[in-house]
């Protein structure tokens, strides 16, 4: 259950409702306090309280409204917010600000290598997908490797040269962190915090993302996994703890075939729609693993109704250290652009209703 | 391996052929031959032959050519017909003709209700989604059900009130057979013989719907946890059973969330035209289970590069005796049918290249 | 719901009885009446009747009991019949009689090769697996390939060898049916008709092995990827049929690892104790595909509750014309043989309460 | 490849090692040095050095052999261990010794309930588990939630009592750690420290723990749908930082069935001794989710193999603050350890050959 605290209420009369809320719930029964969209709001587990106890609440200064959801998770259902999340990246560090979300114009595109490889490298890439129309630069920094014995990534090298390509084209910027005592250093360089597949019940981790103190927007990819609770029940970690901005992102779940790495999940998109007020991003690299099959699978994204997708290009795929194999050339990046902004036009012009 | 036949060669000719086939393969191989595309062929299991007995084949008069492919199957891969398939279905009954596959036009639309339920039931949603742009009428008259307490479809009946409904609109119709001894009943009534997924891997039946004597095609949906791999040796053995017109369709996986039945596989469809010449259909309603998913969905598959939707629609859905969650109305499937006709025009004007 | 007949009731109470039951149902709603452990029953879907119905129907003189069961599989349901169900094979034929399920005893081993190869290899196999403590003899005449070009059984042969192999042992045989016209052919020569993994949900074959003549009992290997209350269902068709004597056997289920070619569900069998009164087998030689691994699972298997295996074993495995891979030698099964009686006689002896 | 160092190497020689290292292999490949069972080692991804590099290093005289493992883990691998690794716990804190792995007794018994709850909860649990035959102590003092409002665990204060539980009944501790900044914390209290499912590809933690300055052994959950590869990898995380002592704990694999709450996968039992020295604990608790299945699941663990159990065990588990449905009673905690102790016997008294 959501509690809205009207923002006039005062110290005394906050005081008043906490003190209640102890009386009314189980004494084991955590109480959340968070801001979200500019309201101070109270989260309790489960659904309804008695009807007495909503009574008194609802008698209580403090109290705006209370929300009862049937669902598990609660910011960050549909419910709490029918009207859509719309997030802004890029202000706050100069680069040129790219809406996510809500608005559906096109598609947002986010592209790049894979891994921040030198100062060369990011430049020379940052400025390729830019001219070939994506919005947001990605390139890994520190790098999760299945294997110890792996490639790691550059680190703060590799997060201040995504700062100079930033610096260089404008484009936002996207990078993954991965523990806690990271988050503060990485949102000092990143506009956008990527939480990976691996990492999306780490728990600690989604807090600290929650917390940081830059506000920077986190982008929770799906674990490869997880359900479409689990999933919404990681961004609830990352909203209860103070952000509301959190994208989501599909990138595959893990099935029995062996000709592509996951199965991309795209129904989840209609549905996730249905279900939360959170953008949704693709991305066809991670899912399908092969770059011959990304080009159809952005499109079948868009129609899908995706916020955008997230693409591995490089102006030399076979040089990329990591992921070469999915990763797609510039070329057909500027081809994907240009096809799913068609598709999104049409989807926007025409009759059907939305599903939402 | 495959190996043509030359049109002109005798009974000698062919017969010293085989003679020497079976000196040079395991006594235990099988040999199949059969007729595809205007030509007799023989497969032979595995990839190539040593290269001595290559050469004594290709010296035979009897042989056009020899095709060592890699792949566990043969004539459906898209190495032995790189052009792709086209399938023509409805011209022996007297049904519009309509063509699957190949010459990317508008996607065919086959729609229609899960099961046919009596006379006035078919012949009036029959007229509604012709109206509504469909091409095919899909229709149940055989239900497999997952109890054996379930309605099993109306049999015979349904086949003939198929046929009454083909007659009133001119819709070629499609319906499931379920048993190797009703193959030939159900090809003296339908354009197209289902085989459904619980039956992908019935090669009794599989081989029974290749020798239909109607030479009927045949749509073969995915087992619903079967790989990319077994599909097509599924579809191999309608082939190369004698009927090379056998039409794919992709109606979702078994995976662990419950929010939807399926996880629709999208990314199998560019994958498939990768690996076969076969035309790909897919199936939104029984991947999704919920009718409010399939629109967005249907797009995607168009987006993705399918051939064509097999749809689940009708006039009332909440009366349909079977999956009436899953069934949209007429309206809906006219917006369907408009938006993806407008997708697929984009993506053939469009200058990406094709996967395949 | 369950509804039992007197045995004594006559065919114009039976008359009376149907009548109503026509006008308390929907009409749409399938009656099935099947015989069962020596009792006539009828069979309707769903749960229970409305008050005033079931009032009725008790009320009837045919009628002996009403059993209202939540669960959507009915006649295989452990409330149906609580203590179990144990099944005689080899009587009819003059093999020599073996009980499976319920009595708890040394294990039901069921062992032999993959196909039927020819005469000398299925006498040898049959003689050793004999000495080795077999009490059934397995062995393919009629094998489901994934491929239409793979060895696909010597088919009536087969069948013979498998009868002389009987004769010669005493051991009765076991071996699989793929189509429904082929039931009764099977059944004239088998002692249990085998129905595999890929045909677990071929209605018309079910239902052709629930009504089959000689009464053979089925063993019905569960679907690669059914969940258990399809498992359950399928059972239920045979049972409907007219045929009470089902053995379930997991095989395994399909995943993600490669190192095995399924996941043995184990968990599976005390929990079909728990929901059904049919006896399990287990197979770990398929769930494997990897005979070091078939001991150890054997005996986990046993342990777990089940009540028999179903092993590949041959007397030279590397010679075996399918599944080599996964067949143990004789020595080996000799070890299964005497370690799982082991296992099994703690477990008897021991105070812990069986789950069931 | 696995470069073992002589122990008496000086720095000199060491140095003029590595030197050599850095000619022969690609600048971007990590060089992993650590010391596990005694010695110094080198690890280099991917398999063997061209056949000159090798020459080259064995005449190093720093260097004892190399050890080219095909196998993407490379100190975990059976190959770098034949003999299998036997874990001692409890001996630095004061608890009774427990030797996991190896050397096969009675199988280890770890119980316990699912959270520590309060002083006398977790001391009459405590004395309640190893009266009925349990060698170590579980309980969650930092619980890994899917939602954010639930129950979290006692944190610092959960720990406390652990170590109060550990010095009333002799019983080392396990608990679980979710973050890196508190591998220390919880290292000075537990003599296990935990990684659960969720976190085993947290590289972070796993590095952490690997690096723990108490030297406590970890143990390892594999992710609900990781591959055994993947799973190895991570516990070469946790090796090649420092740490030899990693105990694998199998706890059910994520799947289609909602019957129970994971698929127990007992095959990657044997399947994990032929391929590393890490002993294997089973944890039927959280694999099933109902308490019914744990005793057989118990017994067949052992019976496949696993050195032993973890299991949620309670005094009155109705009254269990989390997974109360799957913890079983003392009673029923006493069964599995005398029947558990039984098969083992049984196994190593019979002839049959180890898998291993």
């Amino acid at each position: 259950m959501i509690i809205s605290i009207r923002s006039q209420a005062d110290s005394d009369e906050r005081a008043q409702l906490m003190a209640l809320l102890c009386r009314v719930i189980d004494a084991r029964q955590p109480i959340t306090t968070t801001h979200v969209d500019g309201r101070d709001v109270i989260v309790l587990a489960g659904g309804a309280l008695d009807e007495q106890s909503s009574v008194l609440l609802k008698q209580q200064s403090a109290v705006e409204c209370l929300l009862a959801l049937k669902t598990p998770y609660q910011l960050v259902s549909r419910a709490f917010k029918p009207e859509g999340s719309s997030i802004v990246v890029g202000k706050q560090t100069g680069g040129n600000p790219v809406t996510i979300g809500s608005e559906r114009g096109a598609p947002v595109i986010i592209a790049g290598p894979c891994s921040v490889e030198g100062r060369e490298q990011i430049l020379a890439n940052a400025a390729a997908v830019k001219a070939a129309g994506a919005h947001i630069l990605r390139g890994g920094a520190f790098k999760p490797r299945t294997s110890p014995y792996q490639f790691h990534g550059l680190g703060l090298e590799g997060l201040e040269l995504l700062a100079e390509a930033r610096a260089a084209t404008g484009l936002p910027v996207i990078t993954e962190v991965m523990e806690p005592g990271m988050v503060e250093t990485v949102a000092q360089y990143a506009d956008i915090l990527q939480i990976g597949s691996r990492n999306m019940q780490n728990y600690s981790l989604l807090q600290a993302a929650g917390r940081n103190s830059q506000q920077r927007p986190v982008m929770l990819k799906r674990g490869f996994a997880a359900t479409i609770d689990e999933w919404l029940l990681a961004a609830e970690y990352v909203v209860a703890a103070g952000n509301p901005d959190v994208i989501l992102c599909e990138r595959g779940i893990r099935s029995f075939d062996t000709h592509t790495r996951n199965v991309l999940d795209l129904t989840c998109v209609p549905l996730l729609h249905e279900l939360t007020h959170l953008p949704i991003i693709v991305d066809p690299s991670h899912a399908t693993g092969r770059r011959e099959l990304v080009p159809m699978m952005s499109r079948a994204a868009i129609a899908a109704g995706a916020d955008g997708l997230i693409l591995e290009a490089h102006l030399d795929p076979e040089s990329a250290v990591s992921d070469g194999r999915q990763t797609i050339t510039i070329e057909r990046l500027q081809g994907i652009v240009r096809q799913t902004s068609m598709i999104a036009r049409i989807m926007q012009e025409s009759d059907i209703e939305q599903v939402a």
